[in-house]
């Protein structure tokens, strides 16, 4: 039985090194909202979810309040997990809140993630190994089908999943012997100037990677400059995609990106406001063959249903933590499969690389089957603190072995960068 | 100058008797975050958002994280209101828990309708006449144009407001001998047997109301039931419409609405989830010619862009609380416009009356010039609590007269209903 909730506020002072600045993020302090369970048989679940600075704090009071929801209750296999999802997203009063989107749904994120990391060390599984060793019928039953039939239905998705067991062993242990294709965006935030981005490309390509990202949106004349500098870098057959943050209005993107067409842009990535399904459907039409992406600001699975429905996306970024947790993720994955969509999930934060590829990695054995034009995105910020901290090799992820989400943090960092009172913040202040 | 920002978490005991039951919502407490303004000219500015019980103390935390933005600002006239509502929603850290969704953004409604009321009141004018008394560029320049330009530019905007000027004298005249007209809500909460729900609709039709709403959703058999009783209680040209507060999917939905149709509903409300664009657009064109209405719970402009993009409503229910308070709301009113969508608020709850019939006139006087097809709900609960509450005059909202938004509660209903403190929960608990 899971008897308490530790929630920490836990800040990482990046902005001061423009490390993550975009068009619409200039100063981001990369956080989470760090929870652990604690069970009575002594075993942990560690989850989170991830912001930029300020409101973090609201959404670790967020995590207490749904703590009641929490404590008391147990998550000893699918089942479990499926109605302390259900639990989490359908109090009619927080409902109210939302529904099922901002402070009360990153909450609900970390909690459910949490519940995962503790039911896949229980199992003494890896995540991705632990929901690969679930049937059908138990995947489709973690799921909140509420407002999805008229894109996919219970049945349509065990369909699906059965249709994937063949082979599934062999995927495994290919993904065991050879992890999963990583991108980077290490290379390009928009702080950089032209030579730190030249040589940070030149090093991604070196290391393996066969794709990097830049940031855009700022200033045309900016992106020109250094999209031709990565460009001629990294060569014409390194894929490089671009990434505007939201920064403009449906003509604006549409004319901004054909502007950077001649550098040849694999994606342009949220090109508009995450909410505009509509904008992004118009955007897509309009700049083909460029492709569009996004996801990582998308809140629901309502609104992923959307994107899908209106073929308003070539690639699906989902994010760890933003919907609520696996459960809503699974429904994601299910989609996208259903509309033959690549999953390529957004990463990078502070611990959203040691979460996310778990999914993917689900996706590969169960689910699409299929690496096909999918990768998953790698930023080299603040993997230290953690105990199971992201592994890449050869412009890879390595599988985790480690039993659960990898969603630990070393004691020393969460003591270190607590907000505001850890040592790190109180020198700063 | 904004000098303080006094913030109150207030609760009322709603739950205990079933008012404000939905199919959703089964035991509400109405609730509200509650803001005062102090100035060092000794004037206040009142504003609140409204939430149904619990993660209204969240709001109240957003509200105080919020309140960073107000202090040592002041907004003497439109362009101050408009700065102030960009520096509320623009904080790139704080948007990136939304943007502009869930309690964060709840928490800036608070704020800037706060603002409005000090406005308004140092104009010495209801806000729907301080509004009325800006000019067609003022209005313009309080809203936040990012991501409507492929829906309305400002430039078309000013053309909609600038052809509404003829005839405002008269229509004010107007709003101020006769009104707006009202339906009600309060006989039709699911939790009232028939006899109340019979009893309760023939008084509305006694107090002048041409419409009234019933709550639907829960059981198929007690909906038509109902609904028979209330049809034949009002006769057939009393309009009934009916909600169902997001408890369907986009089949379950078209079915259940078909099956009601005998009864002749004139709009069904919130049919499904409020994210859902395309599912309310398939279900209009499936149950025309009954008509479809949502927008209580759509958090922002650009989703309400695309409903009407989309075709997917035939009345827009803005709420006065949900978006960012009044500036969002001028520009929903000028894309409603656009689209020649008549505009009838969501209200109810605590003080949503109060609130929105000052969006309603204002969109009569300035921007819509027409009051057909448009009603402003009302529910007679909680009234008693406002030092300037509605006053409904054969079935139609008196305009409010007193300088201000009519958002101020009495001093002694914020004390008794203060959570958890105050004497009414301390009674409870």
């Amino acid at each position: 039985m899971i008897t308490a909730v530790d929630v920490v506020d836990v800040r990482f002072p990046t902005s001061h090194r423009l490390d993550g600045s975009d068009a619409m993020n200039p100063d981001p302090d990369y956080s989470a909202a760090y929870v652990v369970l604690h069970a009575d048989d002594g075993r942990e679940g560690h989850g989170f979810t991830f912001t930029i600075g300020r409101g973090n704090d609201l959404c670790c009071a967020a995590i207490e309040t749904l703590s009641e929801y929490v404590v008391g209750t147990d998550v000893h296999g699918p089942a479990d997990l499926g109605a302390l999802y259900l639990r989490l997203t359908r109090d009619s009063q927080i409902r109210w809140l939302g529904p099922e989107k901002g402070v009360m749904h990153l909450a609900a994120a970390a909690l459910v993630n949490a519940a995962w990391d503790l039911a896949s060390r229980r199992a003494g599984l890896p995540l991705w190994k632990y929901l690969s060793s679930l049937t059908p019928e138990e995947i489709v039953g973690c799921v909140d089908w509420r407002y999805l039939s008229d894109a996919l239905t219970p049945e349509a998705a065990l369909d699906l999943l059965r249709a994937a067991e063949p082979g599934k062993a062999e995927r495994i242990a290919e993904i065991e012997a050879r992890g999963y294709p990583a991108y980077t965006t290490s290379p390009g935030w928009l702080g950089y100037d032209d030579e730190k981005v030249v040589a940070l490309a030149r090093e991604a390509v070196a290391q393996g990677y066969k794709q990097i990202k830049l940031k855009v949106g700022a200033d045309l004349e900016d992106d020109r400059r250094r999209f031709a500098a990565a460009r001629a870098a990294v060569g014409p057959d390194i894929r490089i995609a671009v990434d505007a943050n939201q920064r403009w209005d449906v003509d604006q993107a549409v004319d901004w990106t054909k502007a950077l067409a001649e550098f040849d842009p694999w994606w342009i990535e949220e090109p508009t406001s995450p909410d505009d399904v509509l904008g992004h459907a118009a955007i897509r039409e309009r700049v083909a063959p460029i492709k569009v992406a996004t996801g990582e600001h998308v809140h629901n699975r309502v609104m992923f249903k959307q994107l899908l429905q209106a073929g308003a996306i070539d690639f699906l970024q989902m994010d760890a933590a933003r919907v609520a947790g696996v459960n809503e993720n699974l429904a994601i994955l299910l989609l996208a499969k259903h509309f033959d969509v690549p999953v390529c999930p957004h990463a990078g934060g502070v611990g959203l690389c040691e979460l996310v590829c778990h999914l993917s990695m689900f996706d590969y054995t169960s689910v699409s089957a299929t690496m096909e034009d999918r990768v998953i995105e790698y930023v080299d910020h603040l993997h230290e603190h953690f105990t199971a901290p992201t592994v890449i090799r050869d412009g890879r992820y390595a599988a985790p072995a480690a039993p659960g989400f990898s969603a630990e943090m070393k004691w020393e960092s969460l003591q270190r960068f607590a907000y505001p009172n850890g040592p790190e913040w109180r020198e700063h202040a």
